[in-house]
């Protein structure tokens, strides 16, 4: 017999009945039942019921093991009494009792329990992670990820794309975030810096031509933590193809998402690949983001011609001045809501700094409100015919400068399918935003500058550049979305020099200045580049999407908590001057503020 | 057609000729043969020839385009005449003729060529990395890379092992190695480190109830460069399992690796699991290492006694008053070998700082060498039975101390067997060296000291650690060796925190010095913790074995050099003194050497 263990603690089932068991793992929980000890033995695996008689010997040592001991039980494996069957555990049919018990290792009193559901301060949880990750559902979240992970492989390795690891220690990207630097202790003054993405790697890989790349690579980016972004590292699976177009990329990756949201989903729905591809544009005017939630049935429309020139002053002057737009939010049903729904929802807009929120109530008897009021039978009937509002929904405005009436009527649109409670339950919804512009006015300056990645390719190419309005152009830019949730951006690359060179000078960039700075790139696209393109989602927020986790830190091993900490392994943490030294380093420390001399003046 | 290929070049075929294909790739070479011009395009996936005529206005495009540059050519597959059939090209039944040229990307004059067999520099070849990776071997080299690790997962998983990411930004490791380390942004003065490897994550994983992890896990370690050595970073196949013996960590890993090694050993034999398991004493008697090298057929041997009290004095001296030893090395029908091998080994072994080499000739008149005059009949016996000599044979001595014997022994058979080119050809000989002792004497301070890892579990355990001589005590620690490389350290861990205690205070550690040092892990081990054990073999060298390089730079995509710079993305590199304040830091740069004053006495 194996000295730790025949079986672990899921796998023995009513057929074993009768034979020898030995198992090995924690003592999950004890229920002392006078003649009887009950101990719940736990491994990865599972847990099973082990029971020891007061008369054994055995009973001694399990009645002093506390609570995350680890012991070894060696005992025969009999059919519970049909009472006392357990159908909730897979093992729950059968009990080992208990003739040989021997202590693995003794857990002192817990400062966290493991067994039940009482909640812990995230800070305990992480500096106590090795008892907080045997709780039950942290401890199947990090199992979620590993298999989605290895699915992800998987089924990117079925599509022909090959895993190459790209250097850790390598150099400050030119652009982007801030990243995480390493002081070189052979190159006195010089550092390393780690990977915000292995972009520039990935590009290279095309331009030396591997075909077909992918990377559950690790990321690195010195920025403050949110919930839903861990400070320090994060994985992306990372992905780059050669000679192919905006479909090709979407086609290689569709299945993979639609497939591993299938698998773990739960029996969430999925929807089919190809998903829908919405464009820049139409997102921003229908759902009033460029990551439209698609669960959300509501579509926002524009209806600035229904009010121009109309009696409804605010509006009407504003479309005339200020160039303003209005955009129409439907509200289903909602003419069936109380008032105070409506006072609600404009208190709600005054405190996101809107002036209110305007809206027409279809009621049965004809249209009801201030604004119904103030616009004729032909504009009500255009806005009717707009966002196609029946009798008996109510319809929102948003009247604004373009920008901000599209992001205002999106959390609008956001806000109403909540209160009406529209939101499609047990699915995830897809979808590809493509067409980005290439460039934009500053605000401010009103200088035309890029609006996203200077490095896509812009549509129409050279020629694109050449004749068209820059704010005209749109990039071969895409971002894939899932329930409102950014999985990743992507981009068919520029990869000609004279093109680069070009989309630079169009933002301000005279081409020294892009040789400086990006020079190493450009070289390379310099010896044969192929046309290629790419994307890379977002690894830990799909497993937040599977696991139906707000926070990510539920679903990272060891994550730092918001402040950059590591409260197991104590990092960051002070280092030796003979360390410094050897980086040739000194500290650096903001000064301390002055304490305030007790009882006087300062001179 | 699709845009870019409806064929990557390794694809084409006689059954293709007669149909279409639009091909995409880079110009491997070009031969103008007057009124034709063929191209051999290449891609990721092989090469085709295409072929154009002068009559075609092709034909121009093609003439101007240097070698490396993109282009697509469309045309129509046909078969080659017979005698300008390549069976060596997978596609070389076919050519396509090209009807449609387009230039995808130019190629400036190459800093160095893609095709052909020239060899360049290292540093012009890391610096343009991206035009090093498309030449044939180099590609091979980095598409085995992913095969292998590929395989090592896919066959991890399939024996139930889960792979876990632990964290790259972490804390320092209480020894080993030099880390890299982080300087923090939002905490002044304080350090991340990169990990030397995940060792204490993957036991606080098993303390944690994870049953079986691995992870091709990067690993990170300051040290200077060597051949076999990547600067930085490097990847080992990191794995642990809980509730386990010594011999189920190898029953675990053996098939991985004897599959993974049948797998892409293009033919070359693997032992089969169990591998042999040798002794560290034996390794060290017979072998004269830890890593013995399977292939070479020699075998040392102890022949002290021969030599206590025999007339060859250096040797009886030796034995007598420095307890030396003395070990046998055979050297198989080497009794035909002229003076000069002798005299060429005896020179050797001086270069390595010994004394010479002692050896006795066993020619068919009878032993013959200075050493046979001065032993009698039956000491020449016991040589002859402990070293299995026979006539034609040759057998050579080293005397020394125990430990600096072992090492030339070890020394010599291996010169001897590449002398006598005995090494076994085209196989991969795997053993374990195992029972390696967990004590050694401190040459100088005469103290007890650990051997190698502190944190392996001792024999025997506290009963051991209470009662027998330090010395005697050996470890649950084991290395795998391939063809007499180390892939990999490895222990059955101390999971035991009184055990921990007493194995250090032996050392000479005060528990209170412990506690301060590991205490993390220690209270880890106070709340429940599994026995445990593992290894991790490192996976750039199972691939440089594989791959038949000597050098790791020729298994990773984008190496740095043996200085630690990565010449393509320039690293390390200069950062702005914004960066350094934001990280509470300031250079501290070794003074520049005091110029001497131009023709003149310094004051």
């Amino acid at each position: 017999m194996h000295c730790y263990r025949t079986h672990n603690c899921g796998q023995l089932r009513s057929q074993d009945a009768g034979s020898a068991a030995r198992l090995s793992g924690w003592v999950h929980r004890k229920r002392d039942h006078g003649n009887l000890l009950f101990v719940d033995l736990r491994d990865h695996y599972g847990i099973t019921q082990c029971v020891v008689d007061v008369s054994s010997p055995v009973f001694k040592v399990l009645e002093a093991a506390r609570p995350e001991s680890v012991v070894t039980l060696t005992g025969k494996v009999v059919n519970r009494s049909a009472d006392t069957i357990n159908l909730k555990l897979p093992t729950g049919e059968i009990e080992v009792q208990v003739a040989e018990a021997v202590q693995q290792s003794t857990a002192d009193v817990l400062p966290m329990q493991v067994a039940g559901e009482q909640e812990f301060p995230e800070d305990m949880r992480l500096r106590y992670r090795y008892l907080d990750l045997r709780r039950e559902k942290v401890h199947a979240n990090m199992l979620l990820r590993s298999k989605v992970i290895a699915s992800l492989r998987r089924r990117m390795i079925e599509q022909d794309f090959v895993e190459y690891q790209t250097p850790i220690l390598t150099a400050s990207s030119p652009e982007g975030a801030r990243d995480y630097l390493v002081p070189s202790r052979i190159h006195p003054g010089k550092f390393y810096a780690l990977p915000q993405a292995p972009q520039q790697f990935k590009q290279l890989l095309m331009v030396a031509g591997f075909d077909k790349y992918f990377q559950v690579a690790p990321c690195f980016r010195d920025e403050d933590g949110r919930a839903d972004r861990s400070p320090g590292e994060f994985y992306q699976l990372d992905f780059e193809m050669s000679f192919v177009t905006q479909e090709d990329v979407f086609a290689a990756i569709e299945p993979v998402l639609q497939g591993v949201f299938e698998e773990f989903g739960g029996g969430r729905k999925v929807t089919p690949a190809p998903f829908p591809r919405i464009t820049y544009d139409d997102a921003m005017l229908k759902y009033g983001s460029d990551k439209p939630d698609l669960r959300n049935p509501l579509l926002i429309s524009d209806v600035t011609e229904a009010f121009r020139g109309s009696s409804f002053g605010i509006f009407a002057k504003g479309i005339e001045i200020n160039k303003a737009v209005v955009r129409a939010i439907p509200a289903p049903g909602a003419a069936a809501k109380p008032r105070s729904f409506f006072d609600k929802l404009n208190e709600w807009a005054r405190e996101q700094g809107a002036g209110g929120l305007g809206y027409i109530i279809f009621a049965a008897e004809g249209p009801k409100g201030p604004i119904a009021k103030n616009l004729d039978e032909a504009r009500i009937a255009r806005i009717r015919e707009a966002t196609g509002a029946k009798d008996g929904d109510a319809v929102f405005f948003c009247c604004d400068k373009k920008g901000v009436a599209e992001k205002f009527a999106g959390a609008v649109r956001t806000r109403i399918c909540n209160e009406l409670e529209l939101l499609e339950q047990d699915i995830f919804k897809f979808c590809w935003t493509i067409d980005f512009p290439m460039y934009e006015r500053d605000e401010e300056t009103g200088q035309i500058i890029f609006s996203h990645n200077p490095f896509s390719m812009p549509q129409g190419g050279m020629e694109a550049l050449l004749e068209k309005d820059p704010l005209e152009i749109k990039a071969y830019q895409y971002d894939i979305v899932c329930n409102g949730v950014e999985l990743s951006s992507g981009a068919i690359r520029n990869h000609r020099p004279d093109i680069m060179l070009k989309a630079f000078e169009i933002a301000g960039y005279p081409n020294e200045e892009v040789e400086r700075r990006f020079g190493g790139m450009l070289n390379a696209f310099r010896y044969g580049a192929p046309p290629h393109g790419g994307s890379a989602p977002g690894i830990d927020r799909i497993v937040m999407l599977l696991a139906d986790e707000p926070n990510i830190r539920e679903v990272i091993l060891f994550p730092m908590n918001q402040q950059a900490q590591d409260l197991l392994m104590q990092a960051p943490a002070d280092i030796t001057p003979e360390r410094l030294r050897e980086l040739h380093i000194k500290l650096d420390l903001p000064k301390p503020k002055k304490p305030v001399a007790e009882g006087g003046a300062q001179g």
